[in-house]
């Protein structure tokens, strides 16, 4: 498509945008340390900013250079926010100095931001082309919320084209990168808030989900992410396509450097009571003041071991990750393991693929076509190649809501059906069942770029809309993973994440795992997880 | 329409389903007493069962020839349930007789049911001759768990043709009149329940509420009546259109013929944790062990009293009744009152209107169609005559959620606005709001048949998602509650409902009252309604 008279070529609104980002870097001070050309580059970046920043930058997390160091290597920044972290850095401090106590619980943390979470006055494109130029009245209304308790907003980071890849390609910014392993993707859709907290270059992130968006750039890149239960955190004044559709509701979450700052994250906002502007959330305060685990004066984790879904083996790194934790685990007082038998994950993926783009992707279609920019290759898979979307009229989507619910219902009384049964009534009690189901995130760790194309590890949780944390483990070892040989596949999907395992294209690549409760567990998934940090030893590889 | 050869008209339909009914009222022993002939009965029949009971009758409640007194003068039921219950009551006799204890918190409580409410075995026609002779595979999970908590049921009540009616008006049973006055509605579409509780033929039914099919039969018939928020209690079971329809949520929950039993039936189901079956149910435990009116040790109160929603101004009995009550409340020590300025409420109706019948009502229409009965006039009125239904594309659909939310997010703000400002940020604290909003249930008592066409007064607590409990305060007086002359209606409808107010039309005509709070507030209203109980004295009249 050639542009008409007086309108922008896409190539030409792509330059615009990737010069201000590039001047948001320049306009830092002190100037940034000089980063080798990427063809110079190693596969494995993340250590490049210990290589390059003095020690005093080091240990100043906010640093900006440090910020830039991460976006040269994996392209995860869309622009540096140096003028306005530096005004409230100033705020904060005179707000220090009048009152010798902090603004609140949040006071000075510096966070970076998906770039579809609107910020006032900056642009809002949601990864389309055609949408650059949409500016933000004012911040989000998680933004607003943050700020108010003391956050630093210093960064806005990539997304793909339609937010709708579990990897991180535009034709805006291009594909953002593995800083692990620069052959691999970062994941995605949070997959620029994935690489740049790998690099350190932040250490707490937000980003969104409703197939996995948290959860798989988490993953790859090592680090922690919550997908909380719908209508937990405060959605108001993001941008995407398919807004108003309540169906499989996408939510927010942060992505963190530790356990703690995910807690920290949830409870600041929680506490504040988002509700209360937003009705549309659910007024659960933040409930960890008492343990979950702690039953007759022990602890207690009916951990359910989920090893495969089903459909799709993991790869060998991933079951190899899940067998060492679960070795580690063995005999652990007051932890019992049992297996987790997949209910119909296929029947799952067929659900919610039925209810994405429900108006046959009309919407994202016209995003891109607007402005004549290509088709990433992920966009084409997740529209053109899906075999589940189609424009639905109001009844076909009523139908495949009920469809959802007698899921959902099906798969709680299976949850249920792990406890106890009252001997009286043979009733199940609702007690003694599995807390929490341990699985992977993913049928393989980071894959190379474009081959994200099994969702069913992270969309399952979201169409039963169950709260999932994953949590870096172990990186994967060309010489330990080793290939199965002779694997017969079980279906299509199967046979391309067969073929997708070549050990060394893998190497250095983390390995995570996933903690998954009922909805509204929050509270309960992070203490599960805290204790089985502690008892596993995990992670059990340093990754920077 | 005449009928397919071997298929029975739709007046052969009814027929059948009312000699069912008229069977299970013939199985009862001991046989009735006689009742006379509907044009020998007066008006007001709502002291007939104490006329023609026995003592002893009169003193059990769940007395069956009790309810057939309900059914002969107002039509209120649909089937007895005489051996379901002798059978479950000699359960709970044995089990009590085996434990010395009572089985749960509703040990032998008898409690009447909508009919769309699944019982195993038993037809399902929500209100559609075409839709009879559906018979529920199983009970509703509702049923179930008060079931399991000791509840007897024993009656079956009428509904509406489409459900979607503020009376409750069918080809299958005809009209369900209001038992202290037959020329009026008893409101609906939970209008047998309605009846039935007036005359005492039950204390404690179930109905359920999208646009105030709860709440206009309990005003309409002196009871207490209750819309939770959506997702408190458990609807899986239900037979009705719009099955998966999402965007405005239809609710379950209690009509009583006191306040205490409203609290019982709510705190029985969640105490039972119903979300663990049900998971689209929200893990909020009843919470009333903390008071939420008391600060600093003192009761502190603060009503925002709506005196007229600015489209519809309410008849003069409502005025007078909302005007005593606040006249009594004056002065009260910790009682706060100011005036509620409602907020657009012609746009949140547009909204609602707009969201029901998404398919353009197709369901509907060929569930009337189908049998060939006739449209009843209020089906009429709010599908074919409805200006907002419209057959929605998805996209629309997503469209109007949107400004429901934005609608919503600013009542909200609306609702905050009305509390404390922190001096520091100049900004809203969430602290020292109005509690609850008092206002009309609906723009007079019991309209004459197939005259409730404003449904704003209480469809508005529906599009915002609010608790709503409605309560008896008064009867109307002819003599007192004259109409108001030389009135400019504001518009068509304010016009329709100033006409139609004829003081002498509504004698004995109970007048109730409605307390709102914010989403999940249900304990918070029920406590505040219970000290305006006491303070004010209400009701003002014994109602039998």
């Amino acid at each position: 498509m050639s542009a008409l008279p007086g309108k922008p070529t896409w190539q030409s609104t792509c330059q615009t945008l990737r010069a201000h980002r590039d001047a948001t870097f320049a306009a830092l001070s002190p100037p940034l340390p000089l980063v080798p050309p990427p063809d110079e580059l190693p596969l494995n970046v993340s250590a490049i900013p210990q290589e390059l920043l003095t020690r005093a930058e080091l240990q100043i997390t906010e640093s900006a250079p440090e910020e830039l160091v991460g976006r040269m290597a994996t392209n995860c920044i869309t622009e540096l926010l140096p003028s306005r972290a530096l005004k409230r850095a100033e705020e904060l401090d005179a707000y220090h100095a009048t009152h010798s106590a902090p603004i609140g619980p949040l006071h000075g943390l510096p966070i970076s931001v998906k770039e579809h979470i609107g910020m006032a006055g900056l642009d809002l494109n949601a990864g389309f082309v055609s949408w650059v130029g949409r500016i933000a009245p004012e911040d989000a209304h998680i933004l607003q919320m943050l700020h108010r308790a003391g956050a630093v907003f210093h960064a806005r980071t990539t997304q793909p084209q339609t937010l709708m890849h579990l990897e991180t390609s535009s034709n805006l910014y291009g594909a953002t990168l593995n800083p692990f392993n620069r052959l691999l993707t970062s994941g995605g859709s949070s997959g620029g808030e994935g690489a740049l907290l790998a690099m350190r270059g932040s250490c707490l992130g937000i980003g969104t989900d409703i197939g996995g968006s948290i959860r798989s750039p988490a993953a790859n890149c090592g680090v922690y992410g919550l997908r909380p239960t719908s209508y937990r955190l405060p959605v108001g004044g993001l941008s995407a396509t398919m807004g108003g559709q309540e169906q499989i509701v996408g939510v927010i979450g942060p992505l963190s450097v530790s356990l703690d700052g995910v807690r920290l994250f949830m409870k600041t906002l929680i506490d504040a009571r988002p509700w209360l502007a937003e009705p549309v959330l659910v007024p659960i305060p933040w409930r960890d003041e008492e343990s979950y685990l702690q039953k007759d004066g022990k602890t207690r984790l009916k951990i359910g071991v989920m090893w495969d879904d089903g459909v799709v083996k993991p790869h060998p790194p991933v079951l190899g990750a899940l067998r060492e934790v679960v070795g580690k685990l063995h005999g652990v007082e007051g932890v019992e393991m049992v297996d987790w038998k997949p209910y119909k994950h296929d029947l799952g993926w067929e659900i919610i693929a039925g209810l994405y783009f429900g108006d046959g992707a009309a919407e994202e279609t016209e995003a891109i076509d607007a402005s004549g920019e290509p088709w990433r290759p992920l966009s084409n898979f997740i529209i053109k190649e899906n075999p589940h979307l189609k424009h639905h009229l109001i009844a076909d989507v009523w139908r495949k809501t009920l469809e959802r619910d007698v899921y959902r219902m099906e798969y709680a009384r299976v949850w249920t059906e792990t406890g106890d049964i009252d001997e009286e009534t043979d009733e199940f009690t609702g007690e003694g069942c599995v807390d929490v189901i341990l699985c992977p995130v993913g049928p393989g760790a980071a894959p190379p770029l474009d081959c994200a194309r099994y969702w069913g590890y992270t969309s399952q949780w979201n169409v039963l809309d169950y709260p999932a944390l994953v949590f870096p483990v172990t990186k994967c070892d060309p010489e330990v993973d080793v290939r199965e040989e002779g694997y017969t596949p079980r279906n299509k999907d199967d046979e391309f994440n067969y073929e997708l395992y070549e050990p060394e294209k893998y190497r250095d690549a983390p390995v995570s795992l996933q903690l998954v409760g009922r909805r509204y567990e929050e509270e309960k998934i992070i203490e599960a997880l805290k204790f089985i940090k502690e008892r596993a030893g995990l992670p059990f590889v340093k990754f920077v």
